[in-house]
């Protein structure tokens, strides 16, 4: 049976093109993609209720416009050729769903400047390297075809923790669970620190994906604003004062969406809190390794060891940003106990974290020192990247927009006065070949401002500044269009 | 800094042997893997506050026994060769997460005669013909490396909706998500179509994952008992008309645990009971393709399409039993508007399924005919083994004790007097060699009488007749000291 067809007539159009159309629209919309075989002539005459000559027709004309071919004795197929045009659009609601649909479509649609991925270049990706390490393991064919552990590989726990010694955290390899990405740890974690209906803290803004998480979840969020040094902790007290909250999820390694980095003496104060409230500090440090500056950041994991202090901290992370999304890679570490009721939650709701296959290359990846080689590599393109962006805005942004200093990660943060209607100035780029992120997408509360993420990631430097120019040029307009 | 050291102190035995014990248990226990880098001697000293000479006799230690080894200019680190020593047991909870932690263990845990696992058998997995599939994605690499697509890589939709063409389901690739296992897939469908404390139907005994699952979103579990054609209809209507669950949770298609194909007429009236009562039908059929039987049951998401009937059903299926469980690869089939909620709450809570290439890889082996192929060099060998199961079972049980009879799928359902405490007969058989499943892990509620899954796909035919043979004689003598 297969493909369906619905059809709506138009008495003034013959059917054959009806039926033609219909293809068409769903070929582009890469709802049939290329290799979908399509119903026999006779089977879609019957399903339609017309002629054989008129299925025949509109396979004809599909045919000669190269969208679908004929291959004898198998049937008719979508062609390898028929590429999928898929619309870069943002949908009408900014909520952190339909954003992180909308930044997908972004990543398959071709935009001429792409500021709105917080992802790595893909053009960057080792994986010449890394498919070394995929077929060193030929051998091991068999094995690791099998479930594998619900923890993780114990070979790539073992990476990993070499990997974690690079950020100043001890961890046994029996401390560390490996997951799917980094949301599904992040999404392990809310579950199990939480009931739906108690509240949690988090940095405004803060990760997109945890907002949907949240939300899923209806755990309530308390947002703590920030400075430029991090949390604002009188506020942070504050709310601590008056609320029960069961962890706080923050970003202090180079935050996102604004690239800041918490400076020490708030990271201390936050493992007090911990100690004092009796809270656990969720740490995400997804960008840690992404520092553009001379000393890294320490993760509060790490500093909680070295000063002893009783804080509960959860270490996240994940492979995506650092090394390559397709891997699949994201990790936890945890005291024993917390890290047992992941690990249980995970056995139920996941039974393992990602294939074995990937898993093992990925640990030898790291073992050869590729991902070190990998890294040293990108992170001067990276900040040379931000450099450029930075230099953009400065040059052409007029006076009343204002931006963070990202020090490390792909992404930063602009204000501007509310000069346009919600989306009206993402459609506006999206038309001018520029594509940015709703900055409303990482609130909990919108305020007076309006607020952007650039990301300067995934872009070449040339690229970086026509967006930004463009940009600024739409905004120039509006303050000049407002003031008159 | 890496591993720490946790030490029970007796004053009795020398520091330096409990250092060594200490690492030996850890190493046993799996939890220090090999290459696992331990702490420098200086190091270990200060952390312990002992002498350098008593960390350097601990290490001497382990290192006479295999266990460690050092490498000059690196460290000292656990031998590839201290493979852990994974002990078989079972917790003392029969809660579906522990039996599901006791199944993880004793797939690593070496067992003369393991029963427990309703899992393929690896040494038949066609991992060499796979990993040519996997080669030929090399000049692809770097696109298979980045986020991939949210509702699956395009190619295995397509191969997917061919292989449901074979199951005798029309659906088009974009009716198809592809999820990271079969447990994904229903965790989502869990979440999309009940709230937290609402009721969902199922069958008594169910799988053990979903029962998993019902706890953790809190999902209360209304059973409908079975008979040998599938559901008791009478009680299944009696349920409806005093409830309203939000769907019915079944296995149709050799189902899991018993391995019975439900009857025709039962599928029917599932179907005009949704439609009459407005409930979903979730249907699991990661089985349907496992049948010993010349024309394999039609699933109910087929049947709903050739009758016609305004039933709503959810189709969900991995490839874990029929190929291989390390691809990760499940996927459903579901109406447009129901699967464009799913799709947005998997991007919400998973981002994408499994990694692009392991879906570019067996989207190839699919449509190359590897699945075909694969099953048809299989089905007769678990046939065959279902066989020697059934004699042996005939051949050696004592009366009273009663089982079913699989038409497909890899496991039956044995149920006998209550001659046991809860798990002693689980212990008594292992203590034996003999690893079978507590079967009250698929019950909602436990009846009077004992039951026990035993599973036939990954073990050879003489270990299947000898594990029944040893299982029986526990039982007879257990009859027989209760008689006396």
């Amino acid at each position: 049976m297969g493909v369906r067809v619905k059809l709506r007539y138009d008495k003034h159009i013959a059917l054959y093109r009806h039926i033609a159309e219909e293809f068409r629209t769903r070929i582009a919309k890469g709802e049939l993609p290329p290799g979908t075989r399509l119903p026999t002539v006779r089977a879609l005459a019957r399903e339609v209720g017309t002629t054989r000559l008129t299925i025949h027709n509109a396979y004809r004309e599909l045919q000669a416009d190269g969208l679908i071919e004929s291959v004898v004795g198998r049937g008719t197929f979508v062609s390898p050729q028929a590429q999928p045009t898929a619309q870069p659009s943002f949908s009408e609601r900014l909520e952190p769903d339909s954003v992180l649909s909308d930044l997908h479509r972004l990543q398959q649609a071709k935009v001429l400047h792409n500021l709105a991925l917080a992802t790595a270049d893909p053009t960057l990706f080792p994986y010449l390297s890394f498919w070394a390490c995929l077929e060193s393991l030929k051998p091991l064919a068999r094995e690791v075809f099998g479930y594998g552990s619900v923890m993780g590989e114990p070979e790539l726990r073992v990476a990993l923790g070499e990997l974690l010694e690079q950020r100043g955290i001890g961890a046994d390899p029996s401390e560390v669970l490996v997951t799917v990405g980094g949301l599904q740890g992040l999404a392990l974690v809310c579950r199990a620190l939480a009931e739906p209906g108690e509240e949690v803290l988090l940095e405004e803004p803060t990760y997109l994906g945890l907002l949907g998480i949240l939300k899923q979840f209806r755990l309530k969020p308390l947002p703590v604003p920030l400075d430029p040094e991090g949390p604002r902790l009188e506020v942070l007290e504050a709310l601590l004062k008056r609320h029960r909250p069961r962890f706080y999820y923050t970003i202090p390694s180079y935050h996102n969406p604004t690239g800041l980095r918490f400076g020490e003496s708030k990271l201390q104060r936050m493992l007090e809190l911990s100690q004092t409230y009796g809270f656990t500090l969720v740490e995400d440090d997804t960008l840690g390794f992404l520092s553009y500056e001379k000393t890294p950041p320490i993760p509060l994991y790490a500093l909680a060891q070295r000063t002893g202090l009783k804080a509960q901290v959860v270490h996240l992370a994940s492979l995506s940003k650092v090394l390559m999304p397709g891997l699949r890679i994201g990790y936890l570490v945890a005291p024993p106990p917390l890290l047992e009721r992941f690990t249980s939650l995970h056995n139920v709701s996941d039974i393992t974290g990602p294939p074995p296959l990937l898993q093992r290359a990925t640990a030898q990846f790291i073992r050869q020192g590729g991902l070190k080689q990998h890294l040293k590599q990108v992170l001067p393109i990276y900040q040379k990247r931000r450099d450029v962006l930075l230099q953009a805005l400065s040059r052409y942004m007029p006076p009343g927009v204002h931006w963070s200093r990202p020090e490390g990660g792909f992404s930063c943060w602009v204000n501007l006065p509310r000069l346009f209607s919600n989306l009206e100035l993402h459609h506006q780029a999206l038309a001018q070949g520029v594509a940015i992120t709703p900055g409303e997408a990482f609130l909990v509360q919108a305020d007076e401002t309006m607020h952007v993420r650039l990301c300067f990631g995934a872009q070449a430097a040339e690229g970086l500044e026509e967006g930004v120019k463009e940009l600024a040029k739409l905004i120039r307009a509006r303050v000049t269009h407002t003031q008159t």
